[in-house]
Protein backbone atom coordinates (compact mmCIF):
# COMPACT_ATOMS: atom_id res chain seq x y z
CA UNK A 1 0.00 0.00 0.00
CA UNK A 2 1.48 3.42 -1.45
CA UNK A 3 2.77 5.44 2.02
CA UNK A 4 0.31 8.53 2.64
CA UNK A 5 1.24 11.80 4.89
CA UNK A 6 -1.49 14.06 6.83
CA UNK A 7 -0.93 18.10 6.43
CA UNK A 8 -2.69 19.68 9.35
CA UNK A 9 -3.91 23.49 9.32
CA UNK A 10 -6.08 25.89 10.11
CA UNK A 11 -8.00 28.34 7.30
CA UNK A 12 -7.07 31.91 7.32
CA UNK A 13 -9.32 34.86 6.98
CA UNK A 14 -7.47 36.04 4.02
CA UNK A 15 -7.73 32.70 2.84
CA UNK A 16 -11.40 33.51 1.93
CA UNK A 17 -13.09 35.53 -0.61
CA UNK A 18 -16.04 37.65 -0.04
CA UNK A 19 -18.69 34.53 -0.58
CA UNK A 20 -17.13 33.71 3.13
CA UNK A 21 -15.51 30.43 1.87
CA UNK A 22 -11.97 29.20 0.83
CA UNK A 23 -10.73 30.82 -2.32
CA UNK A 24 -10.57 27.45 -4.33
CA UNK A 25 -7.33 28.55 -5.53
CA UNK A 26 -5.98 28.06 -2.41
CA UNK A 27 -6.92 24.42 -2.35
CA UNK A 28 -3.69 24.04 -4.95
CA UNK A 29 -1.29 26.12 -3.14
CA UNK A 30 -2.17 23.57 -0.08
CA UNK A 31 -2.34 20.34 -1.91
CA UNK A 32 1.47 21.70 -3.69
CA UNK A 33 2.92 22.44 0.19
CA UNK A 34 1.37 19.28 1.15
CA UNK A 35 2.97 17.52 -1.91
CA UNK A 36 6.39 18.71 -0.75
CA UNK A 37 5.73 17.34 3.22
CA UNK A 38 5.01 14.36 2.21
CA UNK A 39 8.80 14.35 0.10
CA UNK A 40 10.05 15.71 3.46
CA UNK A 41 8.25 12.58 5.44
CA UNK A 42 9.39 10.42 2.87
CA UNK A 43 13.30 11.47 3.22
CA UNK A 44 13.37 13.62 -0.11
CA UNK A 45 15.94 16.21 0.21
CA UNK A 46 15.16 20.20 -0.10
CA UNK A 47 15.01 21.19 -4.09
CA UNK A 48 17.56 23.78 -2.69
CA UNK A 49 19.49 19.96 -1.92
CA UNK A 50 18.70 18.69 -4.97
CA UNK A 51 19.41 21.15 -7.19
CA UNK A 52 22.62 21.53 -6.04
CA UNK A 53 24.05 17.66 -6.02
CA UNK A 54 21.88 16.46 -8.90
CA UNK A 55 20.33 19.61 -10.64
CA UNK A 56 16.60 18.97 -9.89
CA UNK A 57 15.02 21.43 -9.31
CA UNK A 58 11.68 20.17 -8.10
CA UNK A 59 8.60 18.42 -9.52
CA UNK A 60 6.43 20.79 -11.40
CA UNK A 61 2.92 20.07 -12.17
CA UNK A 62 1.90 19.10 -15.66
CA UNK A 63 -1.74 19.00 -15.12
CA UNK A 64 -3.58 19.31 -11.63
CA UNK A 65 -6.86 18.70 -11.09
CA UNK A 66 -9.51 19.39 -8.24
CA UNK A 67 -13.23 18.68 -7.62
CA UNK A 68 -15.10 20.99 -4.88
CA UNK A 69 -17.34 18.53 -2.61
CA UNK A 70 -18.36 20.86 0.58
CA UNK A 71 -17.11 24.83 1.68
CA UNK A 72 -15.07 25.83 4.32
CA UNK A 73 -14.69 28.82 6.12
CA UNK A 74 -11.64 30.77 7.99
CA UNK A 75 -11.18 29.50 11.79
CA UNK A 76 -11.70 25.44 10.84
CA UNK A 77 -9.04 23.44 11.54
CA UNK A 78 -8.75 20.91 8.34
CA UNK A 79 -6.07 18.01 7.20
CA UNK A 80 -4.59 16.74 3.75
CA UNK A 81 -3.53 13.28 3.20
CA UNK A 82 -1.67 12.90 0.21
CA UNK A 83 -0.30 9.73 -1.52
CA UNK A 84 1.04 9.08 -5.11
CA UNK A 85 -1.45 7.17 -6.91
CA UNK A 86 0.60 5.92 -9.91
CA UNK A 87 4.08 5.81 -11.37
CA UNK A 88 4.48 6.29 -14.77
CA UNK A 89 8.01 6.40 -17.32
CA UNK A 90 8.41 10.42 -16.64
CA UNK A 91 5.65 11.41 -14.89
CA UNK A 92 3.66 10.43 -11.74
CA UNK A 93 -0.30 11.05 -9.90
CA UNK A 94 -0.47 12.75 -6.35
CA UNK A 95 -3.57 12.24 -5.23
CA UNK A 96 -4.84 14.61 -2.21
CA UNK A 97 -7.80 14.99 0.11
CA UNK A 98 -8.55 17.68 2.45
CA UNK A 99 -10.90 16.65 5.08
CA UNK A 100 -12.75 18.47 7.56
CA UNK A 101 -13.04 16.07 10.34
CA UNK A 102 -15.07 13.44 8.11
CA UNK A 103 -16.35 15.91 5.79
CA UNK A 104 -14.39 16.17 2.58
CA UNK A 105 -13.84 19.31 1.37
CA UNK A 106 -11.93 19.02 -2.07
CA UNK A 107 -10.34 15.49 -3.94
CA UNK A 108 -7.72 16.88 -5.66
CA UNK A 109 -5.06 14.97 -8.59
CA UNK A 110 -1.72 16.03 -9.78
CA UNK A 111 0.56 14.56 -12.59
CA UNK A 112 4.02 15.75 -11.40
CA UNK A 113 7.47 15.27 -13.29
CA UNK A 114 10.80 15.30 -11.87
CA UNK A 115 12.82 18.48 -13.68
CA UNK A 116 15.88 20.23 -14.29
CA UNK A 117 17.02 23.42 -16.13
CA UNK A 118 16.52 23.15 -20.02
CA UNK A 119 20.76 22.79 -21.00
CA UNK A 120 18.92 24.91 -24.02
CA UNK A 121 17.58 27.85 -22.75
CA UNK A 122 18.14 28.63 -18.71
CA UNK A 123 14.67 30.64 -18.56
CA UNK A 124 12.64 27.45 -18.94
CA UNK A 125 12.93 23.36 -17.32
CA UNK A 126 12.42 19.95 -18.51
CA UNK A 127 11.50 16.62 -17.42
CA UNK A 128 13.91 13.72 -16.60
CA UNK A 129 13.08 9.86 -16.61
CA UNK A 130 11.82 9.77 -12.73
CA UNK A 131 14.48 8.48 -10.36
CA UNK A 132 14.54 5.32 -8.98
CA UNK A 133 15.85 6.12 -5.87
CA UNK A 134 12.96 8.78 -5.43
CA UNK A 135 10.15 6.49 -7.01
CA UNK A 136 11.58 4.04 -3.84
CA UNK A 137 11.36 6.82 -1.14
CA UNK A 138 7.58 8.05 -2.02
CA UNK A 139 6.11 4.09 -2.89
CA UNK B 1 -19.84 30.09 -31.98
CA UNK B 2 -19.58 30.54 -28.33
CA UNK B 3 -18.67 34.13 -27.24
CA UNK B 4 -14.79 34.60 -26.42
CA UNK B 5 -13.15 37.33 -24.37
CA UNK B 6 -9.68 37.74 -24.06
CA UNK B 7 -7.91 39.31 -20.85
CA UNK B 8 -4.38 40.38 -20.52
CA UNK B 9 -2.09 41.04 -18.36
CA UNK B 10 1.81 41.10 -17.73
CA UNK B 11 3.14 38.57 -14.98
CA UNK B 12 4.53 40.11 -11.78
CA UNK B 13 7.80 39.16 -9.60
CA UNK B 14 5.04 38.18 -7.10
CA UNK B 15 3.71 35.18 -9.29
CA UNK B 16 6.60 33.19 -9.55
CA UNK B 17 8.06 30.95 -7.47
CA UNK B 18 11.85 30.58 -6.24
CA UNK B 19 12.14 27.86 -10.09
CA UNK B 20 11.80 31.41 -11.45
CA UNK B 21 8.41 30.49 -13.33
CA UNK B 22 5.06 31.22 -12.74
CA UNK B 23 3.60 29.51 -9.50
CA UNK B 24 1.14 27.15 -10.99
CA UNK B 25 -1.53 28.12 -8.70
CA UNK B 26 -1.72 31.35 -10.15
CA UNK B 27 -3.13 30.26 -13.38
CA UNK B 28 -6.48 28.85 -11.40
CA UNK B 29 -7.10 32.52 -9.52
CA UNK B 30 -6.28 34.27 -13.29
CA UNK B 31 -9.02 31.84 -15.28
CA UNK B 32 -10.99 32.93 -12.11
CA UNK B 33 -10.49 36.87 -13.09
CA UNK B 34 -11.00 35.70 -16.59
CA UNK B 35 -14.06 34.01 -15.95
CA UNK B 36 -15.69 37.24 -14.13
CA UNK B 37 -14.59 39.62 -17.34
CA UNK B 38 -15.93 37.34 -19.50
CA UNK B 39 -19.25 37.90 -17.50
CA UNK B 40 -18.57 41.56 -17.27
CA UNK B 41 -18.03 41.39 -21.43
CA UNK B 42 -21.44 39.23 -21.43
CA UNK B 43 -23.68 41.87 -19.14
CA UNK B 44 -23.53 40.05 -16.36
CA UNK B 45 -24.19 42.42 -13.27
CA UNK B 46 -21.54 42.32 -10.40
CA UNK B 47 -21.94 39.47 -8.51
CA UNK B 48 -22.31 42.44 -5.39
CA UNK B 49 -25.57 43.54 -7.31
CA UNK B 50 -26.67 39.77 -8.54
CA UNK B 51 -26.42 39.10 -4.52
CA UNK B 52 -28.68 42.02 -3.49
CA UNK B 53 -31.31 41.37 -6.79
CA UNK B 54 -31.66 37.52 -6.96
CA UNK B 55 -29.58 35.99 -4.43
CA UNK B 56 -26.67 34.81 -6.64
CA UNK B 57 -23.62 35.21 -4.77
CA UNK B 58 -21.71 33.92 -7.79
CA UNK B 59 -20.44 30.98 -9.95
CA UNK B 60 -18.13 28.67 -7.84
CA UNK B 61 -16.27 25.96 -9.28
CA UNK B 62 -17.46 22.32 -8.45
CA UNK B 63 -14.09 21.16 -10.74
CA UNK B 64 -11.18 22.78 -11.74
CA UNK B 65 -8.44 21.23 -14.19
CA UNK B 66 -5.35 23.01 -15.70
CA UNK B 67 -2.52 21.23 -17.93
CA UNK B 68 0.81 23.13 -18.00
CA UNK B 69 2.01 23.21 -21.55
CA UNK B 70 5.13 25.68 -21.10
CA UNK B 71 6.43 27.69 -18.34
CA UNK B 72 6.11 31.16 -17.94
CA UNK B 73 8.14 33.88 -16.08
CA UNK B 74 7.75 37.58 -15.00
CA UNK B 75 7.71 40.83 -17.07
CA UNK B 76 6.31 38.76 -20.01
CA UNK B 77 2.63 40.15 -21.02
CA UNK B 78 -0.05 37.01 -21.66
CA UNK B 79 -3.72 36.70 -22.65
CA UNK B 80 -6.50 34.49 -21.74
CA UNK B 81 -8.98 33.52 -23.92
CA UNK B 82 -12.30 32.49 -22.05
CA UNK B 83 -15.58 30.48 -23.18
CA UNK B 84 -18.28 28.50 -22.05
CA UNK B 85 -17.66 24.64 -23.89
CA UNK B 86 -21.08 23.25 -22.41
CA UNK B 87 -23.99 24.56 -20.69
CA UNK B 88 -26.18 21.45 -18.58
CA UNK B 89 -28.97 21.68 -16.47
CA UNK B 90 -27.30 23.48 -13.24
CA UNK B 91 -23.50 23.27 -14.92
CA UNK B 92 -21.43 24.67 -17.15
CA UNK B 93 -18.20 23.94 -18.82
CA UNK B 94 -15.36 26.84 -19.01
CA UNK B 95 -13.12 26.67 -20.83
CA UNK B 96 -9.29 28.94 -20.62
CA UNK B 97 -6.37 29.28 -22.52
CA UNK B 98 -3.47 31.27 -21.68
CA UNK B 99 -0.85 32.61 -24.03
CA UNK B 100 2.10 34.51 -24.81
CA UNK B 101 2.49 35.54 -28.46
CA UNK B 102 1.50 31.87 -30.11
CA UNK B 103 3.20 29.69 -27.37
CA UNK B 104 0.51 27.98 -25.05
CA UNK B 105 0.97 27.89 -21.41
CA UNK B 106 -2.09 26.74 -20.03
CA UNK B 107 -5.10 25.30 -20.94
CA UNK B 108 -7.93 25.37 -18.03
CA UNK B 109 -11.34 23.45 -17.97
CA UNK B 110 -14.05 25.08 -15.22
CA UNK B 111 -17.27 23.53 -14.05
CA UNK B 112 -19.43 26.00 -12.30
CA UNK B 113 -22.61 26.45 -10.88
CA UNK B 114 -24.40 29.64 -10.10
CA UNK B 115 -25.00 29.56 -6.24
CA UNK B 116 -26.89 31.19 -3.57
CA UNK B 117 -26.49 31.44 -0.07
CA UNK B 118 -27.79 27.92 1.63
CA UNK B 119 -31.47 28.88 3.22
CA UNK B 120 -30.57 26.16 5.99
CA UNK B 121 -26.78 27.01 7.00
CA UNK B 122 -25.57 30.51 5.77
CA UNK B 123 -22.00 29.58 5.96
CA UNK B 124 -22.81 26.73 3.55
CA UNK B 125 -23.72 27.75 -0.54
CA UNK B 126 -26.22 25.47 -2.91
CA UNK B 127 -26.23 25.30 -6.77
CA UNK B 128 -29.40 26.64 -8.48
CA UNK B 129 -30.84 25.83 -12.35
CA UNK B 130 -28.66 27.70 -14.56
CA UNK B 131 -30.90 30.68 -14.91
CA UNK B 132 -32.18 31.73 -18.78
CA UNK B 133 -30.96 35.09 -19.00
CA UNK B 134 -27.27 34.78 -17.53
CA UNK B 135 -27.08 31.28 -20.36
CA UNK B 136 -28.63 33.54 -22.82
CA UNK B 137 -25.75 36.42 -21.73
CA UNK B 138 -23.26 33.96 -21.80
CA UNK B 139 -23.46 31.83 -25.06
CA UNK C 1 2.85 43.47 31.31
CA UNK C 2 0.67 42.71 28.16
CA UNK C 3 -0.67 39.08 27.08
CA UNK C 4 1.41 37.64 24.18
CA UNK C 5 1.23 35.15 22.08
CA UNK C 6 3.10 32.65 19.70
CA UNK C 7 1.84 31.17 16.43
CA UNK C 8 4.28 28.59 15.41
CA UNK C 9 4.56 27.63 10.47
CA UNK C 10 6.77 26.49 8.28
CA UNK C 11 7.70 28.34 5.32
CA UNK C 12 6.40 27.10 2.09
CA UNK C 13 8.01 27.08 -1.28
CA UNK C 14 5.08 28.88 -3.01
CA UNK C 15 5.96 32.12 0.04
CA UNK C 16 9.14 32.30 -1.36
CA UNK C 17 9.81 34.70 -4.62
CA UNK C 18 12.35 34.14 -7.80
CA UNK C 19 15.11 35.64 -5.10
CA UNK C 20 14.26 32.24 -3.11
CA UNK C 21 13.39 34.06 -0.08
CA UNK C 22 10.18 34.94 0.92
CA UNK C 23 8.21 37.52 -0.84
CA UNK C 24 7.89 40.23 1.87
CA UNK C 25 4.37 40.75 1.66
CA UNK C 26 3.72 37.42 2.99
CA UNK C 27 4.62 38.45 6.70
CA UNK C 28 1.57 41.19 6.93
CA UNK C 29 -0.41 38.25 5.57
CA UNK C 30 1.12 35.96 8.57
CA UNK C 31 0.93 39.18 11.00
CA UNK C 32 -3.01 39.32 10.42
CA UNK C 33 -3.55 35.60 10.87
CA UNK C 34 -1.25 35.70 13.97
CA UNK C 35 -3.65 38.62 15.18
CA UNK C 36 -6.13 36.93 14.79
CA UNK C 37 -4.67 33.93 16.52
CA UNK C 38 -4.14 36.15 19.45
CA UNK C 39 -7.48 37.17 19.31
CA UNK C 40 -8.72 33.45 19.42
CA UNK C 41 -6.28 32.40 22.41
CA UNK C 42 -7.76 35.94 24.30
CA UNK C 43 -11.35 34.54 23.94
CA UNK C 44 -12.43 37.07 21.76
CA UNK C 45 -14.98 35.41 19.11
CA UNK C 46 -15.12 34.83 15.28
CA UNK C 47 -15.46 38.03 13.31
CA UNK C 48 -18.75 35.94 11.84
CA UNK C 49 -19.75 35.76 15.33
CA UNK C 50 -19.32 39.22 16.30
CA UNK C 51 -20.38 40.53 13.05
CA UNK C 52 -23.45 38.74 14.01
CA UNK C 53 -23.98 39.70 17.90
CA UNK C 54 -22.36 42.92 18.08
CA UNK C 55 -22.15 44.53 14.45
CA UNK C 56 -18.67 44.07 14.41
CA UNK C 57 -17.13 42.77 11.17
CA UNK C 58 -13.69 42.92 12.45
CA UNK C 59 -10.48 44.58 13.41
CA UNK C 60 -8.98 46.13 10.35
CA UNK C 61 -5.96 47.97 9.53
CA UNK C 62 -5.07 51.23 9.19
CA UNK C 63 -1.58 51.33 9.18
CA UNK C 64 0.75 48.53 8.89
CA UNK C 65 4.78 48.81 8.65
CA UNK C 66 7.32 45.97 8.74
CA UNK C 67 10.73 46.12 9.33
CA UNK C 68 12.56 43.03 7.20
CA UNK C 69 15.63 42.12 9.56
CA UNK C 70 16.62 38.82 7.96
CA UNK C 71 15.21 36.48 4.86
CA UNK C 72 14.17 33.28 5.49
CA UNK C 73 13.46 30.32 2.87
CA UNK C 74 10.65 27.78 2.32
CA UNK C 75 11.12 24.54 4.81
CA UNK C 76 12.16 26.92 7.40
CA UNK C 77 10.21 26.93 10.47
CA UNK C 78 9.37 29.98 12.24
CA UNK C 79 7.52 31.81 14.63
CA UNK C 80 5.57 34.98 15.67
CA UNK C 81 5.11 36.50 18.75
CA UNK C 82 2.60 39.35 18.82
CA UNK C 83 1.11 41.98 21.56
CA UNK C 84 -0.97 45.09 22.12
CA UNK C 85 1.64 47.61 22.48
CA UNK C 86 -1.02 50.49 23.19
CA UNK C 87 -4.58 51.25 23.37
CA UNK C 88 -6.00 54.89 22.09
CA UNK C 89 -9.52 55.47 22.13
CA UNK C 90 -10.69 54.43 18.58
CA UNK C 91 -7.18 52.47 17.60
CA UNK C 92 -4.79 50.34 19.02
CA UNK C 93 -1.45 48.92 17.99
CA UNK C 94 -0.51 45.64 17.75
CA UNK C 95 3.42 44.24 17.37
CA UNK C 96 4.78 41.42 15.90
CA UNK C 97 8.10 39.69 15.45
CA UNK C 98 8.89 36.63 13.13
CA UNK C 99 12.08 34.48 14.36
CA UNK C 100 13.63 31.17 12.95
CA UNK C 101 15.38 30.85 16.33
CA UNK C 102 16.72 33.26 17.95
CA UNK C 103 17.34 35.35 14.63
CA UNK C 104 14.50 37.73 14.23
CA UNK C 105 13.26 38.05 10.91
CA UNK C 106 10.89 40.86 10.62
CA UNK C 107 9.55 43.32 12.63
CA UNK C 108 5.67 44.32 12.52
CA UNK C 109 3.70 47.41 13.46
CA UNK C 110 -0.26 47.57 13.12
CA UNK C 111 -2.49 49.75 13.86
CA UNK C 112 -6.07 48.61 13.93
CA UNK C 113 -9.60 49.54 15.13
CA UNK C 114 -12.74 47.86 15.09
CA UNK C 115 -15.20 48.22 12.60
CA UNK C 116 -19.10 48.12 12.15
CA UNK C 117 -20.50 48.38 8.21
CA UNK C 118 -21.14 51.98 7.18
CA UNK C 119 -24.86 52.34 7.53
CA UNK C 120 -24.54 55.12 4.85
CA UNK C 121 -22.50 52.60 2.43
CA UNK C 122 -23.03 49.16 2.94
CA UNK C 123 -19.81 48.64 0.67
CA UNK C 124 -17.42 50.55 3.06
CA UNK C 125 -16.53 50.24 6.96
CA UNK C 126 -16.31 52.73 9.80
CA UNK C 127 -14.47 52.59 12.74
CA UNK C 128 -16.16 52.68 16.43
CA UNK C 129 -14.70 53.25 19.73
CA UNK C 130 -12.57 50.42 21.37
CA UNK C 131 -15.53 48.39 23.22
CA UNK C 132 -14.17 47.74 26.91
CA UNK C 133 -14.60 44.26 26.88
CA UNK C 134 -12.96 43.52 23.75
CA UNK C 135 -9.92 45.62 25.38
CA UNK C 136 -9.97 43.82 28.65
CA UNK C 137 -9.91 40.36 26.53
CA UNK C 138 -6.80 41.60 24.88
CA UNK C 139 -4.60 43.00 27.57
CA UNK D 1 11.21 67.25 -9.81
CA UNK D 2 11.43 63.33 -9.72
CA UNK D 3 10.18 61.01 -12.48
CA UNK D 4 6.75 59.50 -11.86
CA UNK D 5 5.35 56.14 -12.78
CA UNK D 6 1.06 55.68 -13.09
CA UNK D 7 0.36 51.77 -13.15
CA UNK D 8 -3.26 50.57 -13.93
CA UNK D 9 -4.87 47.88 -12.47
CA UNK D 10 -8.71 46.14 -11.88
CA UNK D 11 -9.07 44.61 -8.95
CA UNK D 12 -10.46 41.02 -8.39
CA UNK D 13 -12.54 38.92 -6.74
CA UNK D 14 -9.72 37.29 -5.73
CA UNK D 15 -7.90 40.41 -4.14
CA UNK D 16 -11.12 40.54 -1.57
CA UNK D 17 -11.66 39.32 1.99
CA UNK D 18 -14.35 38.16 3.71
CA UNK D 19 -15.27 41.94 5.06
CA UNK D 20 -15.72 42.48 0.92
CA UNK D 21 -12.88 44.62 0.43
CA UNK D 22 -9.16 44.36 -0.54
CA UNK D 23 -7.23 42.21 2.03
CA UNK D 24 -4.34 44.84 2.95
CA UNK D 25 -1.61 42.78 2.26
CA UNK D 26 -2.28 43.15 -1.13
CA UNK D 27 -1.52 46.46 -1.68
CA UNK D 28 2.32 46.00 -0.37
CA UNK D 29 2.04 43.16 -3.83
CA UNK D 30 0.76 45.36 -5.50
CA UNK D 31 3.27 48.73 -4.51
CA UNK D 32 6.09 46.29 -5.72
CA UNK D 33 5.11 45.56 -8.95
CA UNK D 34 4.09 48.81 -9.36
CA UNK D 35 8.32 49.74 -8.64
CA UNK D 36 8.90 47.24 -11.08
CA UNK D 37 6.62 48.93 -13.69
CA UNK D 38 7.96 51.73 -12.64
CA UNK D 39 12.27 50.63 -12.99
CA UNK D 40 11.12 48.85 -16.34
CA UNK D 41 10.11 52.94 -17.85
CA UNK D 42 12.75 54.12 -16.28
CA UNK D 43 15.12 51.79 -18.45
CA UNK D 44 16.46 49.89 -15.49
CA UNK D 45 16.79 46.08 -16.95
CA UNK D 46 15.14 43.39 -15.81
CA UNK D 47 16.26 41.80 -12.13
CA UNK D 48 17.00 38.44 -14.68
CA UNK D 49 19.36 40.58 -16.82
CA UNK D 50 20.84 42.45 -13.65
CA UNK D 51 21.62 39.01 -12.15
CA UNK D 52 23.63 37.90 -15.03
CA UNK D 53 25.44 40.92 -16.07
CA UNK D 54 25.98 42.67 -12.47
CA UNK D 55 25.15 39.98 -9.67
CA UNK D 56 21.89 42.43 -8.96
CA UNK D 57 19.01 40.16 -8.02
CA UNK D 58 16.58 43.13 -7.22
CA UNK D 59 15.66 45.71 -4.93
CA UNK D 60 14.81 44.12 -1.72
CA UNK D 61 12.83 45.91 0.95
CA UNK D 62 14.00 46.62 4.43
CA UNK D 63 11.03 48.40 5.09
CA UNK D 64 7.84 48.89 3.96
CA UNK D 65 4.66 50.95 5.59
CA UNK D 66 1.38 51.89 4.28
CA UNK D 67 -1.62 53.88 5.78
CA UNK D 68 -5.05 53.12 4.75
CA UNK D 69 -7.35 55.47 3.92
CA UNK D 70 -10.45 54.28 1.91
CA UNK D 71 -11.64 50.83 1.28
CA UNK D 72 -12.14 49.20 -2.82
CA UNK D 73 -14.17 46.35 -3.52
CA UNK D 74 -13.73 44.23 -6.45
CA UNK D 75 -14.37 45.35 -10.23
CA UNK D 76 -13.21 48.60 -9.43
CA UNK D 77 -10.48 50.07 -11.45
CA UNK D 78 -7.59 51.98 -9.43
CA UNK D 79 -4.13 53.06 -10.45
CA UNK D 80 -0.92 53.64 -8.77
CA UNK D 81 1.58 56.36 -8.61
CA UNK D 82 5.13 55.88 -7.55
CA UNK D 83 8.41 58.07 -6.98
CA UNK D 84 11.42 57.89 -5.84
CA UNK D 85 11.38 60.15 -2.29
CA UNK D 86 14.77 59.82 -1.31
CA UNK D 87 18.29 58.68 -2.05
CA UNK D 88 20.71 57.40 1.17
CA UNK D 89 23.95 55.83 0.33
CA UNK D 90 22.63 52.34 0.71
CA UNK D 91 19.20 52.55 0.73
CA UNK D 92 16.13 54.66 -1.24
CA UNK D 93 12.73 55.46 -0.46
CA UNK D 94 10.06 54.25 -2.59
CA UNK D 95 6.52 56.28 -2.53
CA UNK D 96 3.62 54.71 -3.81
CA UNK D 97 -0.56 56.37 -3.74
CA UNK D 98 -3.29 54.20 -5.06
CA UNK D 99 -6.26 55.88 -5.84
CA UNK D 100 -9.70 55.42 -7.05
CA UNK D 101 -10.74 58.37 -9.17
CA UNK D 102 -9.87 61.33 -7.06
CA UNK D 103 -10.18 58.95 -3.87
CA UNK D 104 -6.90 57.87 -1.83
CA UNK D 105 -6.90 54.06 -0.97
CA UNK D 106 -3.87 53.78 0.05
CA UNK D 107 -0.28 55.37 0.52
CA UNK D 108 2.66 53.49 0.98
CA UNK D 109 6.21 54.34 1.81
CA UNK D 110 9.38 51.63 1.04
CA UNK D 111 12.84 51.61 2.00
CA UNK D 112 14.91 49.26 -0.67
CA UNK D 113 18.13 48.28 -1.28
CA UNK D 114 20.06 47.16 -4.15
CA UNK D 115 20.99 43.53 -3.14
CA UNK D 116 23.60 40.88 -4.22
CA UNK D 117 23.55 37.05 -3.39
CA UNK D 118 25.80 36.51 -0.13
CA UNK D 119 28.97 35.66 -1.00
CA UNK D 120 29.56 33.95 2.32
CA UNK D 121 26.06 32.37 2.43
CA UNK D 122 24.26 32.13 -1.13
CA UNK D 123 20.92 31.27 0.72
CA UNK D 124 20.91 35.29 1.80
CA UNK D 125 21.25 38.31 0.28
CA UNK D 126 23.57 42.13 1.01
CA UNK D 127 23.12 45.79 0.44
CA UNK D 128 24.94 47.06 -1.90
CA UNK D 129 26.22 50.75 -2.14
CA UNK D 130 23.38 52.35 -4.72
CA UNK D 131 24.67 52.12 -8.07
CA UNK D 132 25.05 55.59 -9.78
CA UNK D 133 23.68 54.41 -13.19
CA UNK D 134 20.72 53.25 -11.66
CA UNK D 135 20.36 56.23 -9.17
CA UNK D 136 20.44 58.44 -12.54
CA UNK D 137 17.40 56.67 -14.31
CA UNK D 138 15.36 56.77 -11.28
CA UNK D 139 15.57 60.31 -10.28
Amino acid sequence: MARRHLHRMRIAFSDCDPAQIVFFANYFKWFDTAFREFCTACGVPSWRETTATRGIIGAPLVDAQAKFRNSATYGEDIEIESWVEDWGGKSFVMRHVARRGDTVLCEGREVRVFAVQDPEDPLRIKAIPIPEDLRAACS
